[in-house]
Order: structure tokens, then sequence, then C-alpha cells
């Protein structure tokens, strides 16, 4: 790709604050927490949760933000535009992605809902319950879209997540609109199974303006209303896109027209906390095509980097993923 | 296909009669077998284990054998090619053939080495060691090649077992040049992973001849020199042939040109015996070939006729596979 790309990838995403507690079980029956599973709660809810949390663990997270961090740690250049409130937890988030190296810069506003929290109860076998208050991370606006950042990236990479904030939507449909005519490939994840009961029609339709789309088997299939895999596949087979599918230890399966490659899942020890998986899994896979590598060889990266982040506690890479992938001949 | 075609498949394999008994992990220190794999013995160590083993078991076996059997359970019309001598096993497979109703008229040998037979030693830990005295089925000619058999059949089914037996190999090659001849569809499998070391070069020149090549993960990879099951799939694909490729628990592959199908394994409630999973896949591949359906539903067939016979002990189905096809939606 051009000079002109000084980026591999522009993400936009949700900009959260992981806020992780370890309880009993007895904690989410009295706080009525559904267990292993991500709802999405309010202002207050968040307030009363972070209260009963004692003093938690804070660090950075949400799901673009994540792959973003992790396309970093494999040595990428990349930009991550979400929106905060100026507060602590706002503050937290951006001295978060600072470290990881990520160019961030959107504005954080200085009124409204306070930055965006997911308030996340482990419990002793290690599931992890998922209360996500997404505050000011809804407030990201098409004036957030800069067009200059977009033409300087490869790849615009947009989370399905933002489909639950009218505004975020907005913003993600200008900043592809603006993909497509600056010659920055279009990246999309469906992010949840769930988002297909309320968006499928919208995600389908936005397929023809996708270079790259990116799915666990459980959303491709309820995307493409399909009852088992093989149905998916020979449903984006004729799309214009890359496929990259994700079949946790069955692997993954890119596809693109002709081709179709079945990668399999890189081997852990033990998955101590599968969050984040996919993530990283798109951050191997961006890293790879922004470099010119085959789609196989994007397939391995991806998976590499998801058999890192499931083999220990948190969403983001321990190990840095550069030296993972080189000593896996992957770089 | 044509009107002359009166059998779905003919199949050329060994006619071996499995003989099974229950021993004690002793017993195989004592008698020096190895285990859980497949052994090549003469007639003087199989008398001698014969004789070890007391009051065995015997049942009809053979891997294509199976696969015919398997081919009847679905209610497809099958003919078996497969030599015996003229002796107490000899009759034993003629016996169980009919009771599967294949069709099976090799003349039995009426001299030379004993009925082939697969001395399998059962171990408490459910595994399977086997000590395969082929006999009487290396012996099968190219005088037991049935133009007319071959040509009133849409599938010629070969195994490569076959290729470590001199006569039978050439049989087994007079009748795929037949089968080209005559509108007859040329399938083989290639067994075994250890076949490759002695036959990978004669398999690969074999590839342009084939409609159907059928192979598990691992000797797929050994015939392609490949690493990984990518490698493979990108191998067959520029063949002129169905490669149906088996995965275990991962399910199946099956490739052709421009299609490619991932098809999910059939879950099971407890994996008893694996032995037979291939025969038994491609049993449902073929009968789903031979009537019409699409490679998925190939697929599918083939899984859940493989499903069926590794809940059980015994490499031919219990469950007529009609009825599970039929209840599955697949008929």
């Amino acid at each position: 790709m051009a000079n002109s790309k000084t980026h591999h990838v522009i993400a936009y995403g949700s900009a959260i604050v992981d806020v992780l507690a370890e309880v009993e079980d007895a904690f989410l029956l009295t706080h009525n927490i559904a267990k292993g599973v991500m709802t999405l709660i309010d202002e207050h809810r968040a307030a009363q949760l972070y209260g009963a949390f004692g003093r938690p663990k804070e660090v950075a997270g949400g799901s673009a933000a994540n792959t973003m961090a992790g396309l970093a740690s494999l040595g990428a250049r990349g930009c991550f535009v979400g929106k905060t409130k100026a507060d602590r937890l706002g503050e937290a988030f951006f001295a978060s992605m600072k470290d990881t190296g990520v160019d961030y810069a959107t504005p954080a506003s200085g009124d409204g809902p306070q930055t965006a929290c997911c308030l996340i109860a482990v419990t002793p076998d290690g599931e992890r319950s998922m209360n996500t208050y997404l505050g000011a991370a809804r407030e990201l606006g098409t004036g957030d879209v800069t067009e200059a950042a977009i033409a300087a990236a490869q790849v615009l990479y947009i989370e399905g997540y933002l489909w639950d904030a009218p505004k975020a939507k907005a913003a993600s449909l200008k900043a592809i609109d603006i993909a497509r005519a600056s010659g920055t490939k279009v990246a999309f994840t469906l992010s949840d199974p769930f988002l297909m009961g309320r968006y499928r029609d919208e995600f389908l339709a936005l397929l023809p303006k996708l270079d790259i789309l990116f799915a666990n088997e459980e959303e491709a299939k309820a995307l493409f209303a399909a009852d088992d895999f093989d149905s998916v596949l020979q449903a984006v087979r004729p799309l214009n896109a890359i496929a990259a599918l994700t079949r946790s230890e069955k692997g993954c399966v890119a596809a693109k027209g002709g081709e179709v490659h079945v990668v399999d899942a890189v081997p852990v020890a033990r998955v101590v906390d599968t969050t984040g998986a996919g993530d990283q899994f798109a951050a191997g896979f961006l890293y790879g095509l922004t470099h010119g590598f085959d789609l196989a060889r994007c397939g391995r990266l991806g998976s590499l980097a998801a058999a890192e982040v499931i083999s220990h506690v948190g969403a983001r890479p321990v190990t840095p993923l550069k030296q993972l992938a080189a000593s896996a001949g992957l770089l």
C-alpha cells in the first residue's frame, strides 16, 4: 500500500476500563449478576456494583482497544478512536493506551456520562460475569471522525458493539465511507451473537462495504441464519470480503473467493480465561494482512495471539506477541 | 448415471476375519505384541497367537469389506472383491458378507496360504493391538478382475492396503483402468500413514487417475509431505478428484476444485472404539455420492456413519445406518 499510510490499523471501539473483583458465587446471587455472560447496565447499577466490589483491579479493556494492544505487541503502528470522559477512569484508559504505544487522541468529554466500565466478577471457578456500563463510550460521534487519520491507515477496524450506541454507530458509518474513499480497507467484527438479534439486517446490509469480516462461529451462524459451520462457509464465499471465522478449539477458517484455508488452533497447556481470544485473533490476523502475509499465515498468527491470551487471566497479551510470533517462525 | 449401473459401489480389498480376544496387558508382553498398532505377521506367528487366544470371537473385517457392510446398512447395492481360501475362516467370511447383503463371488483358492485374519488383542483399557496375517488376501490377482462387474458399478473403491500385496496391487491397477474405460468413478483410500513410507511415490502417481481420494489427516500429511492440515487442503485443491479428508473429532473437509466444505464431526456420548471410523466414513460418503448428494451432505452422512461405529466395539455398524440417517434428516 501507498507511502501515505503511516499506520497499519485505525480502530473504532468502546473505550472501556475493566474493573475486576474476585468474588464468591454467593456474591452473584446477592447482587443479581447473571453468571458467565455480558449484561449491559446503567450508571446507577454501575455505581452500586462498584461500591460492592471492594478494592477492585482496574485495567483498560474494550474489544477493539484490546485488539490494538495486541497489534502494538506485534510491533504494528495503530491508532484508536473511542470516547471517554475526563474523569479518573478516563485518565486511566488514556494512560494505558499510551503504555501500549497506540496513538490515541479522541478528546474526552467534559460532561455527560462517566467513562465506560465493565464490572467483572470473577468467581473461584474462573468464570467471568461481566456488567458493562457504556457511559461515555456511547458518546463517540461523527465529530470525532477525522478523515486524515482514517486515510493514513491501511485498515479501518470497527467493533460491532458500537451499534448499541446510535451516535457511535453513525460515527462508524461515516468512518467506513471515508475509508472506502481513501483506499483504506474496512474490517468489521460481529462482536457478539446477541447483536444479531438487534442488528442482523443492518449487518447484512453492511457486508458489501467490508473488505474483512471477523466473526466467531456463533456470531456467523446467527448472521447468516445457518445451522452449521459449513453453511456459514458457503454463505461467506460469494462475498467480496475476506472472512476470518474463528472456531475456538477447532481453529479458524479464512476464506476469500476461491481461497479457503483451514487453520488449526495453537494448542495451549491450559485454557485459563478465554476473554479476549477473538480480539487477539483479530490483532494477529490484521498484522498479517497489513504486512503482506497470505491468508493462511494471517490465520496462524491470529491463532497464536489468541493462544497467548487464553493461557492467562486478562484480555491483553502478557508475553510480547512479536517475540512469540518470531519463535513460531511466523515473522 | 446410466441404467447399466446395477451396483452403487464395487470394492477391492483384503478379505480378513477379525479374531478378537480380551486379554490382560501382561499377555501383550508375554507374546511380544506391540500395543495399539497394527503389525503384519506371518502364518507361523498367526498360528501361535491363535493358539494363545483361547476361545476368541470371530467376525468378518477388512477395511473395504467394512465399508461395503456400511453401504449395505445404508441400503446401497454393493459388490466386494477379495480373496479367501476354502477353509473355515474363508467360509466364515463368505457367510458374513452374505449376511450383510453385499454381492461377493470372488472364488476362494483351493490351496496356498490360509484365509487372512487379524488377531486383535483387546486390553482392559479398550486398546486394540492388531496382528494381521494377510495370507490368502495377498493372492487376489488379475484373474479375479471381472470387467462386467466393474462396469456395472457407479464407483470402484480400492483400499491402499492392497499395495502391500504385489498381485493384489496389479489386480487393483487393472481394475482402475477398466473403471476409467467404463464410466465407473475411481475411489481410493490411503488406508494407513505407514503405507506412505512404502508407496508414497506410487500413490502420488495414482492421483491423476482418481475421482475420489479418501484420507485421514495423518495419511494425507504423509502423502503430501505437509506439516499442517491447511497445506494438505491447498495440495488437494488442484487435483481433478474429490478429496474427502477426515480429521477425527475435528470432522472432515470435502473439497473439489472451487468447492470446499468444512463439516463437523457428529458428537458421540462416549468414544468406545475408533476402529472402522474411516471405513464407515467412506461408506456414508460413497452412499451420498452415488445418490446424487452434494459434497456437504456426503460429508455429513460419512460423519454420521463414523459416529455410529466409534460408539461401540467393532468395526461395522450395529444400528442400521439407513434408520440413523433418516432420523438425522440426511436421507
